[in-house]
């Protein structure tokens, strides 16, 4: 039996690449003269937005997926979640023509509810407390006999998000420094692994709104601290941080930076009208956090991963 | 003096590639799965909404402008516009480092005239009439011995304009048609010209809307015929076909279809949603060709400019 929590390495996430090469997206790099310009350095925006399911999250969900046994494959994969990980993991079961079982809150959005269906997950509905979906889930896994993919806590996750950084800097080797969100940290966890590694001179930094500042405060203190009231518009990163991820970000991250609300409604508006992309707001983060100046980045190359693109018309933040 | 109404050759377009290469962006191709499986075809999207100034209108202005005489140089350019071609007119200008001289009229949007500025282009305002338009851009010619370069009806822009299919069969060789939507027919007219002679049997379809189907008429008339009035959402489309375009379009393009404005409103929306990139009403419109099957795309490969991305977000249509 696999550990789950095992810290990855490069070559894991380099063979994850391989895994996961026919199914998900190489996406492409962005750049903008604008921000560029506004924030005196060099930027490129590696775009999980146009990754499947519109997000980084299919890179890890595909990467547990695909390296299941076949005894566990047979029996399908369970997760509780009304977000992108849901949507990356019913595709990921697709693909691999196995059942997805996922447990949503009763009062998810429609167009949530929708989209996993389509990909042809089987939902349950349960209550909306984290001891209604986590026993629903213990229900659902009993009855089934599925395995859970959790969306962050997991090292086949983490291993797969990592894969992002590695074809970033494949393609731009010459960056200083990566920035992504973090919320539940299994992408800036993946990030620093496969960046590291590759380049050890290169800076990661965290970047995470001031209203759910728990992996801010976790890296200070160095031990877990979870989140409390969580009232950030960056839904993606309302999560705490997990106990795998934050093993690998507190001893290899170099920093963690907060942002506030204003900033990151701002910084999502600016991306999406002078790059014509649309970002979600928790993506706005860590862009954010250079227009903020709270990462120094005059004169350097600066990578930052663009993590989904999933949002509501008809709700926007403006 | 060269004749601004010669029809361009694919070596012209080549020579062209290689003069707005150190400027000019080789944009991205994306795909959507669910767009392949609404249309039963596999589609290819050339982004042209990440090209600089957010349109491929640059690549047709920053063909003119690296293309004058040094004499023609020393005095700038000048055009009448409010649209993409003044940005990108503006911004070819300060990157050969000459003056650009922009007429707009005295209700032209705030955000679209602060672009033009933000490029360091000279602008007058004038009455919101197509008299008043050409008027003061006569005027300011006789003021600065400017060269006028119009958006559409010169060789040196339709030139340039082609340049975004020789890149998009560079990618994709094995298209069998490509679309574009037709307002002046400064694209589809390089489109047809790259794509014919570097692949004769590909199809290439002019869209339109019902709303502005000026080409459409003139296509099946033989003949130019105005747009009146032209009441459509796509605003980039309203304007009547130019004289060199449509020499071009009525012997090589092999349709033009319509399509209604509700088809174009749901077709932009879809593409924002589901490849969470940001499109104007003009590009929504050969989606919605193809969504309205219009154009028969069943089990081909499809090729498809998004001509660009400059919409205000205050002002989204649904």
């Amino acid at each position: 039996m696999i550990d789950l929590l095992a810290i990855p390495t490069l070559s894991d996430i380099i063979k994850a690449h391989e895994v996961i090469k026919p199914y998900a997206r190489f996406t492409p790099v962005l750049r903008s003269e604008h921000v560029n310009k506004r924030t005196q350095s060099d930027v490129y925006f590696k775009c999980e937005n146009f990754q499947k399911v519109g997000a980084f999250k299919f890179r890890g969900a595909c990467n547990a997926v695909l390296t299941l046994s076949d005894e566990e494959a047979s029996k399908g994969v369970a997760t509780h979640s009304s977000g992108n990980h849901a949507q990356a993991l019913a595709l990921a079961a697709k693909i691999k023509g196995i059942p997805a079982f996922v447990v949503m809150p009763d009062n998810a959005p429609k167009v949530k509810v929708e989209a996993v269906q389509n990909y042809g997950a089987e939902i349950t509905f349960c209550e909306s407390t984290l001891e209604g979906r986590e026993n629903t889930l213990k229900q659902v896994v009993a009855e089934t006999g599925a395995t859970i993919i959790h969306p962050y806590n997991d090292s086949r996750i983490v291993t797969g998000q990592g894969t992002a950084a590695l074809e970033l800097l494949e393609t731009n080797p010459d960056l200083d420094i990566i920035l992504t969100p973090v919320g539940g940290g299994g992408l800036l966890s993946g990030t620093v692994i496969s960046a590291k590694a590759i380049k050890p001179e290169i800076k990661v930094i965290g970047t995470e709104p001031e209203q759910a500042d728990d992996a801010y405060e976790s890296f200070k203190a160095g031990k877990l601290i979870p989140a409390y009231s969580t009232n950030t518009i960056a839904d993606g990163l309302r999560t705490s941080l997990g106990e795998l991820p934050f093993n690998i970000i507190k001893t290899h991250v170099d920093d963690i930076v907060t942002v506030s609300e204003d900033s990151i409604k701002e910084a999502m508006r600016y991306i999406w009208e002078r790059m014509n992309i649309i970002i979600e707001p928790s993506c706005a983060v860590p862009v954010a956090a250079i227009f903020e100046g709270k990462v120094d980045v005059r004169g350097k190359k600066v990578g930052i991963i663009i993590t989904g693109g999933n949002v509501d018309l008809d709700n926007l933040p403006w």
